[in-house]
């Protein structure tokens, strides 16, 4: 299994993302604290840290939010985490270490920790593991605290962890007087993972396998609860085939759909990879990797949205993709990147690296407003406003909001862009892999490389070293899976490199200075989807390089869906005005007009239109309009 | 204000239409007296019959059902009657009669009846107007009422409907003591209008009018009694703004725009144009007239679906029509006809005919399966079963059903066939006017016509007149919107007649023989919809004569969605054998193929293709399957 660098190897100075990590810094994480202290006016309270409080002694009160409050912090220390590693700021890691002291003096003797049952009743804790996601919020505190440890070398929290990663493997476990459950939101068996990671106990990567193998056994665990509490297994709310919302319908290991609630889908596969890659475990490994694959090759938006229903924010079946009706949750895409990205560290292949790369540039970045400051909980790819606002049946916001009740999305972005360095690159076997084309210095086992990259408006990109250990060594370029030819220079001259599993290989015995420069042109694309998805036939999405694009009613005018596209017939331009800088997109095509009957059988006025495209991440900045990622073809 | 024939002056005998009016005596009608009887195997039982005996005294027990339980039966009653004015039949007469006494002895002093409040406390009657539908329940027995006392010239309906509308009389009105009150559902200014009709008792058409007109004031009377009940005027489960779903947001005079629950409203407006129509009361007219506009350009589907939207089965917005998510209830098209025929009686125009006759042919006749024992409540126009099934955002129905719970559809299919003379004609101002050509013998006031029609599958139609008093006559014949052109004939001689208002119009001294044919030929086309419809640019929809048409998987493989038709390529043949007879429709297009991507920019392969149109309303008859009505442009 590959390893990634760790973010303190990372120094990104990246003209497209480092903005972005910057405005995350800047203003996500000072934002985000003043709302999980209820300090933000006009914003619903979020009670997070009041509750530790509370559970501290340190106030009076009772429990508020969702049970599942205490992870927003915990994703916050996370995100803090990965700042830290690279950007260090004495303030913000004082605040951090007092809500970890807070956190500890909120913790039970033997090691418990969780607000909403500490204060709702101790008695009730772990009898309704299916909804009420205290092994999930553990697992966000194990990743938190994995994360702030390497950054900052305090084990505070780490130790916090521990104790109720301890007192977790107490409670569950294949023995007579243990509890032989599972969560209802899987993300602990990642979390134990990295508190392997960190730690070394292997008792920690044990429990997480314990969790995956205990998930859809018969009897089903999340029945004999809901019997044990006296009531019914069945889930009303939803109306998803009982435990298949909970990827909990057969263990885990005969699974090869992806199902049910698309973040927990993705937790759960980025956890058992995780676990079958540091243990060994093929056939975990093999199960992730078939619905890995399903969801890439049947159920993933061009966009790298996953989720395609609102109702339970779920997958659906195959090649069910509607644009407006997707649920796309930021969070789920985010959850795929999770996956991806470790899928590639234990089976290397380029593939995975254009997932992450997808998603991330996509559906992922679209989740965001340009000023950092506002959020998609859904990423739809069609929205005509009227439509949304009016329709009941329809739950797609057509404008970012500022926070949300449920503030999963927020942080969980915060954490991903402050933490990119980790999607980078990773090392092992002698090869350092590059995936993603993001300008950093990378200090490697045993190579430090510069790498400039013009992603994602230019495909050329830089490597030089700067310093590396005597003998050979290999680099691993991913080839993007959108160019159609790539060239490679070393030192001016075009070599030509093997191509294995999506990467170019170059080995060599590097000396400081060498240069590999890679051209990926970045052509203007039209994507047309299967043919078994009902959407989209006779339509295509524009895509150039990594970005997907979108029309939207600011640039084209209403009723964009009149609009059709010729397709080969584009320019790209860069715009630094508009949008923070963008590559615009114009493409010639027509616009349709009928008669003003509802309904006439003369055909339709075809005129000319020029299209303008702006890349689909950016959308909805501008204010509310229509806005589309399929295309009618002229 | 012209006057439909009565039933008994009728008497059809068409090819097409006739197997469905007997099967609606024979089947549908035995089989609602079975099922509102409970004494169908398999099926849970209604309890309408038997809430009366206990509510009548005859036997003990609960009230079950829905607090519009009653309307089944009067609607079972209003459709026995339609049959029995044409189709004598002393065994289901004597059913009847039976069920009008035991309905009788249920009838309180005061003559209010209905029995969920009868069983359930009569203290809390007219306390929930809004929600509790004893008003709409009033207006089905009155419709029932006058059209058993028109079938059968027997009074006891007809008394114990006076009784009870005499009742709501003293309850209901101006006065001081009087509750300024009116439905929720709106049915019972139909229903008095009608009883008027039958009575000549003018407090029936003033209390109908009153209703109309308490409704949307300020303060909103459903409002007031609400808080009179101690609960609070929003409602919550349809998310709807409150009383738009009820067309009460504002008086009925001031209302634009189709909104909220589409049967309501069809009933709404059904009865302001008989009432306006009835009293001459022009300006109630107007704002049917408006509304009824708003519905046909802009929120009516090709099939004569109504109701956009199954959240609240509701009207979204002006030319919002998504084809898989709409609602188009059985009911809430038959209450579009009947406003629209209501409305070309007030004010005749061969528009409201040709709406009859969409709505009829396509989206009310595609409620009821080809042999008469299985409904669909909803009518959408594409239809791919794995997403209906596997997505729980979806409300579609993709078989039709035997007997719903709510069981509102399958009654009112009954009794819009067995009334299906209603629609054919109407009289006034010296002439005949003919609106829809099912065969049949017409008995008017000064002449008596024999109608020959080949519709829907052949635009021939012959009037032969069978007798006729002296004197000059005029008949207006409708030429249906879909005729391009159309040719007339008298006694074999083509005449060029003045078209006026969608008629045209033969005024002569007409004697005994004569003969007039009528040909409008059935050409299909291709029909678009208008560019500010989001979902069908691109497409067409095919038509001939008044049918829509439609592809099924049954015929054209899977994956409809992959197919194009080429305007203007079509065969027209008769298959007598097919969906019991049909008009099939055979064009050329392409089938689209893709490589196995999920997405790919490869072009996808065109290969020639045949595609078989059927007509909507037999789609769903040869088992599950794909269907769409609208189809790309090759």
């Amino acid at each position: 299994m590959l390893q990634p660098l760790s973010l303190k190897s990372i120094d990104i100075h990246d003209a497209f993302f480092s903005s972005r990590i910057a405005m995350a810094r800047d203003t996500a994480i000072p934002y985000m604290w003043n709302a999980l202290n209820d300090r933000i006016p006009g914003v619903a309270p979020s009670h997070c840290v009041e509750n530790f409080r509370i559970a501290a002694g340190l106030e009076k009160g009772e429990f508020h939010g969702f049970c599942f409050q205490d992870s927003d912090l915990w994703k916050w220390v996370e995100g803090v985490a990965y700042s830290l590693a690279t950007h260090p700021d004495p303030a913000l890691e004082a605040e951090a270490d007092e809500v970890i002291d807070l956190a500890g003096k909120a913790q039970q003797s033997d090691g418990y920790l969780d607000t909403y049952y500490i204060l709702n009743g101790l008695d009730k804790r772990f009898t309704n593991l299916r909804d009420n996601h205290e092994l999930y919020v553990a697992g966000h505190m194990f990743e938190a605290a994995a994360a702030y440890y390497a950054a900052t070398g305090k084990r505070a929290l780490l130790d916090i962890a521990c104790r109720f990663a301890d007192c977790l493997d107490r409670e569950f476990g294949p023995g007579e007087s243990q509890k032989h459950g599972c969560p209802g939101h899987e993300e602990v068996e990642l979390g134990l993972a990295r508190l392997y990671e960190a730690t070394g106990c292997e008792r920690y990567l044990r429990l997480a396998a314990y969790f995956l193998d205990a998930r859809g056994q018969t009897p089903n665990y999340f029945a004999q609860e809901a019997y044990a509490r006296g009531g019914k297994p069945e889930m009303g709310w939803d109306h998803l085939p009982t435990f298949m919302y909970h990827q909990a319908h057969v263990p885990v290991r005969e699974q090869t759909v992806a199902v049910g609630h698309a973040v927990r889908q993705g937790y759960l596969l980025a956890g058992m990879t995780e676990v079958g890659g540091r243990s060994g475990d093929h056939t975990l490994v093999d199960a992730a990797s078939r619905v890995l694959d399903n969801i890439v090759d049947r159920q993933m938006y061009i966009t790298g949205g996953v989720g395609a229903t609102h109702v339970g924010e779920a997958f659906t079946i195959d090649y069910d993709l509607p644009p407006e009706r997707c649920y796309n949750e930021t969070c789920a895409s985010i959850s795929l990147i999770m996956t991806a990205v470790r899928m590639g560290r234990v089976r290397p292949n380029g593939r995975y690296g254009d997932v992450v790369e997808r998603a991330l540039y996509n559906g992922i970045l679209s989740g965001v407003s340009l000023d950092g400051t506002k959020y998609f909980y859904m990423n739809p790819l069609e929205v005509w406003p009227q439509r949304c606002e009016h329709r009941q049946d329809m739950q797609i916001d057509d404008e970012r909001q500022g926070w949300f009740g449920c503030a999963c999305c927020p942080p969980n972005v915060l954490r991903t862009l402050t933490g990119l360095g980790q999607y980078l690159c990773a090392q092992g076997d002698g090869t350092l892999y590059i995936d993603q084309y993001v300008s950093s210095t990378l200090n490697a086992q045993d190579i430090t490389l510069d790498m400039e990259s013009g992603f994602p408006w230019d495909g050329r990109v830089t490597l030089t070293v700067r310093s590396v250990k005597p003998g050979a060594h290999r680099l691993a370029l991913r080839v993007p899976g959108w160019a159609r030819e790539h060239t490679i220079t070393l030192n001016g001259e075009t070599v030509s490199l093997p191509v294995e599993n999506g990467y170019a290989l170059l080995e060599r015995a590097f000396v400081s200075g060498d240069a590999v420069t890679l051209d990926f042109p970045m052509e203007v694309r039209f994507m047309h989807a299967s043919q078994h998805t009902p959407n989209y036939v006779g339509k295509v999405a524009v895509t150039c390089g990594p970005l997907v694009y979108c029309l939207e009613e600011k640039d084209n005018g209403p009723e964009l869906w009149n609009l059709s596209v010729r397709c080969g017939s584009s320019t790209v331009r860069f715009d630094p005005e508009l949008l923070c800088g963008v590559n615009v997109i114009t493409c010639q095509g027509l616009r349709e007009t009928t008669s003003a009957a509802l309904y006439d059988d003369g055909a339709p006025i075809q005129s000319p239109a020029t299209l303008t495209f702006v890349p689909y991440y950016a959308w909805g900045n501008r204010g509310k309009g229509e806005m589309t990622v399929w295309v009618r073809k002229a």
